[in-house]
């Protein structure tokens, strides 16, 4: 449960009233449709700044009061924004400080959103009077339930900031995490392109402009960006706990790579996120729906006593997206229902209302330009409303998973930097195998914890909580993480390596010397090489007397101690081993070579899961057919099944439940079907 | 007819004799092969000013005197350029404040062409200086029969300028055009992402070093832009006008939608344009020529009472298309009377002679490097200009036809900005939807005036004029202009709709409430979704026992009133009307909710347009072969058939009719064949 | 053989001690591996710049004394660089002036390697301190055997330099160039858009910020780079020749067409450079092999009384290409024979080892990170030193060719420059064009010498010393060179030419007049139009009975005194001739009008050749094993037959031969397989 004055799963979206405050008809009639949709809060204030101050000093919270007592008065909850995520004009042009510059020296103009320079004093200073404002208003009020930060916080929107300031922070966090310019020449093995600094002074940020090659350089960079703008938010966080410091907060973060999330979350009360699956851009929505699994599993194991939130999604066609494709009736109760399944305790969507005009008139709402609830996606809003309903038990229960995944932000940076295999892929195709890899879990049923390495290693995660933990194209392999592995294997755990995993430390300098491949003795093998193909050629793997495709990546490695279980037909490396296992201690170590297509794959990763995982929790369901878990504090177990595909689909569980929503009459699904089970 | 002094078809080219003022053989040989071409015009002087006046304010006009005066004397007649499209060095260099500004402040170097600050007084008063020269000398010369003011004239060639002044006049514009700050936050919707402005001078142009996303900033910029363009158009004219105000102007335009010529076109006396299809760059020829034909009709319906011209088209290869593909023998002579049987009197080509240097060296000319009259191309020249001596009785008639299709620049401006439907196609795919619609007409041989709404709306066209009026993914539906549609329906007329019609009003404000889809009413639908299909999506429409595909974009409405002619086969659309008419007063409205494949649009275009316009006037023909009209003043009718395809197709019309010019022997016209017919 | 004091074909490795100078052992280490790889060469000092000089004036020698000392004592020679390549962050950061500017005036930043100013005196004097501290104290090192001049000298990586330096400098060339403005703007035509220059101060370098489009101005920009280029390289060589004149100097170049490396080889004492293909990254390796082919017979011929140096090369994976593919067993000693087979007397690559961390960590070398000889790659390069030692004798034998095949770089540029033809494809297409030809030769095993049209002009070269002469694409026909050729023809030889040969002279003006096409008279063709086809398009050329695909470009000319030998099959130019022969004197001229497919082209040329060449020199050979040749001063002959498949070949040589590398068992050579006979 998230907040005990609204002990139910949360329905909602973001609301702005601030757009029509000429029209007070629209907030009444908004207020029963939200009733009738059985919405319970909507996230306001967002972008509200110009209207709450709309002249540097002069202040206007009237219409503010209203819309949350009105709200209130009906049942709402109101979720409070902090409006720094963009900044009236008067900001802007008064203070260009708090814009961006570019590498040239040339200060942004005033724009659209999100760009300002989270170094700037003055917009620190700006953003903590507005914020103070609205907590001395608004931290006590009954019908706030939440402050929301900002808004999808960013560090590149549009573009770095390189200003002097900024220049002098990012040096100053060198100093800090190098201590000494010798330390950073070796890390950044500088003696590469004659590039030894004498002195801290002389490193200014990667930019076009200047230095665009440095691997260091540029991955401490994308460190002290992230680490800067985790330091704004808390200095936020700071100004609206002084009034209230029981008022949870949260920050609506995204689907990108480029904020450290592990390390911002440390400072949320709870968990939020913005979910926008791009649905039918793929011939194949399985393909979407694994993609959008991975951020639910990432986001919802951030805080594994808790539930997470999904803060933002969209009822209908994304409007920025590259088509602006409908879905299908009762495809929105799908896609908001592959969020609880996950651990969220919370469906809310963007928008409740389209705007006129600007930027996302288009973009899915309740309601729509006829301002109506005579329309379909109403209609689709509103079951999700009932369905939450149905579901209030589940408000209790946490999904955990007995599959630890293994991801680090600084192994996306670092493969988006260097230059090395399929350099043609962004990130060197990190994200595709990731997917292709949770992918296969995701075909067996096995749902996964997806966690940060430095948190092994640190202590804060033990791995003794799970039974396999996998590491696909962990291209990293933290000072610290190998003693952690081993000690998991040898304890009984299953631990499943991929191509392209374990080669550099966290300062990227390869692995060297005896320990080039530090995974080699869990593994039982001696890596050799990685052969990065190109498209228009694949390989062939020979597995339990069957063949699959390889294609991507193809690794070459000797037997040392394991087995193998599958072997390469072709090419010069034809007869290396492809799929090998080690008994290591009480445990198994798989080593997964090449890229093997979806079938191939799922077949390696059900050899390796299957002796260890009770067969109930990946039980054998029809392709796109998927089930995922919750559980309660006294051991009740919650199976969310969902069929993602457009065809209704038969299955057959291996349990005694109670189905506490949907349908399963005759045991089968309907097409977008959600079915949600109590074991008996 | 354009002009007495000439009352022929005109033919003629650019011709550039400056560039060959040290080879006096030159111009002695020009003149002979252009009379034996039968050409009666040369455009000259476009890009002279560098020899006109090499130096700030020595003028040297010996030269031009020279070519004026021989060309007259052998029947030849001067179209005579003022320069301003191409500034000399010294202008340039000495007055750096003449070239574009970029959004960092920097002033970009003297360059190539076109890219001049419209604001700049010093540019507009050394543009006059050179004008108001010109004019004293050429104003009243027998042998100049007409002004070319400046050159292609363009908004963003290579880019804006965002000088203080420009910035200047934008606000002036705004404060103009929405007189107090709220209006222009409440049309621009300003209340998203904090934008209320408090004083108009807060806004700046939008810009890659500032706001880049701001559609209603976005829009009035683009709006700005035109005005600036045909501001500094009316400078020029007034100072040559002086001089001798009988003496025609026109500026050649292009087929850009940057600039709305119906404002501009509001101040020529003639409508030029340029006209370079991309021949062979599609399998299908026919689309290049109804792409063609779009701005054909477009020009040609800008003045309604005269014929336009065809101030450029090249005789063979264009240098700067992908590729410079040649056109087979008879090509040149097929492309040159589309423009003729849409209504140009002229047939004018660039360039006379290949420059031996520079861009254009390779650019298609009637004399080639080998400076002969030898060549297939000069052939090809002549044959033209004997057409047009064979054609002179079509200079007194006119182009006009049965419907109207409406076409709005704000429309394609306020597609390119906004985010949805289709956002990976450039402008959300508005051309290809135009030339799809247009297609299917062209292929029905109904021949179409493409109008402007705002004329409409104010008055200026009175759509009784028509039988049909269709609107294309007519996005912006302005103010007043339902009501005008519905009093032609009512009157009697046939209306045909698409999807993506009538969405916003003039400041891309969505429409709203009741009124959220102002065409309902007389559609007799109840629009409610468009369905922004991926390339890998496609529906089916029923329609009169056939199938037909439908791709990129399926609307979701239901019947209020209308009667569904085509319904949707697949999808969880399908049975939801796609294709429906309405009767309404005396007239019929029908709606197109899909992209239908090309035989599907024809069919539903037939339908609507079949019972109100004489058979004679759709007649059946081959696909390819083609048909439009021209009237004399006294009812006589001229028929063009021309067959864009590269075999010999049979036709049968019927009329009975004389043959002017070409070859219907056993009703066969030859590939690339012209016909032109007068009905007796 | 290069330097008596290795009278050895070469073999090393571009070697960086210097980032391992906290790892003593590892110099120990590689020494015995180097030895053990049997390797005599390493290339030393490229990059050490911030090592050797850490601090302004602050010098660090010691550490270079012992590396060359211990490889010295160990037999391997050191070719010593000066560190001009990449400057130390000192140096970029206290002399801003040394970095380039862009063309709105913003200096560049640091950066990471090559973009210096070659204008700048601080620059020029820094790296003139430098380069005579190394002079002085290594250049009478009885180890150190050739000086390698900074590394891979580049004209804009990257970008250009457009300081006032730079702009000055530039404006000199013209003026020293050009003489006098008119003829200035004669020469590039400046009549046209206007822009006739009344003094040379007005002139600007092309940039984004200003002049983009004429298209003088951007060739002389490209003539004045490479030669600014020059300079710097000279004066480099000028500071280390005074300390020792005898010791050779080269410099790196690399396969751009960028630099005039005509002008470059010039000014070294023998040629080198680095060879990177991109094997595997096209579906057919033989058009990589003919691609590294136009190189090496590019590079061989420019010093023809000498030896090359292939400098850089790849062991394995590439790691900057779009994708790090492995290459097969026995791969890298076919790639390196390769060119030894063109006429290299070194095998060297990049890297010796790799380094840990930054850009190229992942580069190919011999010893890995796991810093032993037990890889597949070590003993793959092992392999290439014990055949280099076997092929000792080879060192005194050159390779020279009947061939020429003719390439100038100003023709390079300049359809990168112009606008016409397949304006889509890079430089119109040059390279596919120049590699389908030469890959014509290739297939025929017709060695070539590629040559430059300046030295054939100026006599540096005299073409009776070939008995066929190409000029494929040559688009640019020097003044003077017409001449040549027909003397060349006249006295028995034979010339074949293309399309887009021929077009304009060196200022890339058209030929004109009666002269428009100066090689219709050896031709005897009178050529009148390009067609410029797009991909959708192709015609069919019957030639000997059979009929072939012709794609991209088709000529369209008239027979004048030659003979048709094939014609065009479609089109409207169906009939006419597409390849054409004429007796001239005592030769023949063949005119390929069309872009052939493989087969066809290989009939063509095989029809040319094939009798004036002796059949023993261009044997019969299955598809991809090519044949090459060196020759000792004796007349020994040696043949180097390469399998470039994948499969083992069947071969039958028309000679009586002894196998001096490689096996023959049988007539099959291996896949991979390389070969060295001497003919008895």
């Amino acid at each position: 449960m998230i907040n005990n004055k609204l002990p139910k799963l949360w329905h909602g979206a973001d609301y702005n009233p601030d757009q029509w405050l000429d029209c007070p008809d629209v907030l009444k009639a908004d207020i029963e449709y939200m009733k009738k949709a059985k919405c319970n809060v909507m996230s306001i204030g967002i972008f509200s700044w110009s209207i709450l101050e709309p002249v540097e000093g002069v202040f206007n919270f009237e219409w503010l009061d209203g819309v949350i007592d009105s709200l209130y008065k009906n049942g709402i909850y109101t979720i409070l924004a902090t409006p720094s995520g963009a900044r009236p004009p008067w900001l802007g042009i008064n203070y260009p400080e708090v814009n961006r510059m570019d590498g040239a020296g040339n200060r942004y103009e005033y724009n659209f959103r999100h760009n300002h320079c989270y170094s700037s004093p003055v917009y620190r200073e700006k953003v903590h009077i507005i914020d103070e404002k609205l907590a001395e208003r608004y931290a006590h009020h009954p019908g706030v339930i939440m402050w929301h930060i900002s808004n999808e916080m960013d560090t590149n929107a549009p573009y770095d900031c390189l200003c002097p300031l900024c220049r002098e922070n990012f040096r100053a966090w060198l100093k800090k995490t190098y201590k000494d310019i010798d330390t950073l020449n070796k890390f950044w093995w500088n003696g590469f392109w004659s590039h030894k600094y004498s002195d801290f002074s002389q490193i200014q940020p990667p930019n076009l402009q200047g230095e665009e090659h440095s691997v260091g350089l540029k991955l401490a960079w994308k460190r002290f960006k992230s680490d800067l703008l985790v330091d704004f938010y808390r200095e936020e966080v700071k100004t609206v706990k002084k009034y209230n410091p029981d008022l949870p907060v949260t920050t609506n973060i995204m689907n990108t790579f480029e904020i450290d999330y592990y390390k911002l979350c440390k400072h949320v009360d709870i968990v939020s996120w913005d979910n926008y699956p791009n649905w039918y851009s793929k011939n194949d929505n399985c393909e979407i729906a694994v993609e959008t699994a991975f951020y639910h599993s990432l986001y919802n194991a951030m805080k594994p006593d808790k539930p997470f939130m999904m803060m933002e999604s969209s009822p209908s066609a994304t409007n920025w997206q590259p088509a602006a494709k409908l879905r299908p009736c009762g495809f929105h109760l799908m896609s908001s229902m592959q969020a609880v399944a996950h651990g969220s305790n919370t469906v809310q969507f963007f928008q409740w209302r389209k705007s006129r005009g600007q930027l996302e008139q288009f973009h899915g709402a309740a309601i729509g330009h006829d301002g109506t609830d005579k329309t379909r996606i109403f209609h689709e809003v509103e079951n999700v409303g009932k369905a939450l309903e149905q579901l209030v038990q589940i408000q209790d229960t946490l999904s955990h998973n007995d599959v630890a995944f293994l991801f680090d932000y600084d192994c996306a940076w670092t493969l988006d930097i260097i230059e090395g295999f399929r350099n043609f892929e962004k990130r060197k195709g990190f994200e595709t195998t990731l997917f292709k890899n949770l992918g296969a879990l995701w075909h067996l049923n096995a749902g996964v914890d997806i966690i940060g390495t430095e948190d092994i290693v640190s202590g804060g995660i033990a791995l003794a909580r799970y039974k396999v933990v996998v590491a696909p194209m962990m291209y990293i392999l933290r000072r610290g993480l190998v003693e952690k592995i081993e000690e998991f294997v040898q304890d009984g755990g299953v631990f499943v390596s991929t191509y392209c995993t374990g080669i550099v430390d966290e300062e990227n300098l390869c692995w060297q010397g005896k320990d080039y491949y530090p995974l080699g003795n869990v593994l039982g093998i001696l890596y050799e090489e990685t052969d990065a193909l190109y498209d228009i050629h694949e390989n062939t793997v020979e597995m339990f007397g069957k063949e699959y495709r390889a294609t991507r990546y193809c690794e070459l490695s000797h037997l040392n101690g394991a087995e193998a279980l599958g072997t390469y037909k072709t090419d010069f490396y034809a007869g290396m081993p492809a799929f090998t296992v080690n008994h290591f201690g009480n445990g198994k170590a798989y080593y997964i070579a090449a890229e093997l297509e979806e079938e191939g794959l799922i077949k390696a990763y059900g050899e390796a899961l299957k002796p260890v995982l009770p067969k109930e929790k990946i039980p054998d369901t029809p392709r796109g057919v998927n089930v995922q878990w919750r559980y309660g504090t006294d051991g009740e177990a919650y199976a969310f099944v969902i069929n993602y595909t457009e065809t209704p689909q038969n299955i057959s569980l291996p349990y005694d439940f109670d189905i506490l929503y949907g349908d399963l009459t005759c045991g089968t699904i309907d097409k977008y079907g959600v079915c949600v089970l109590k074991l008996k």
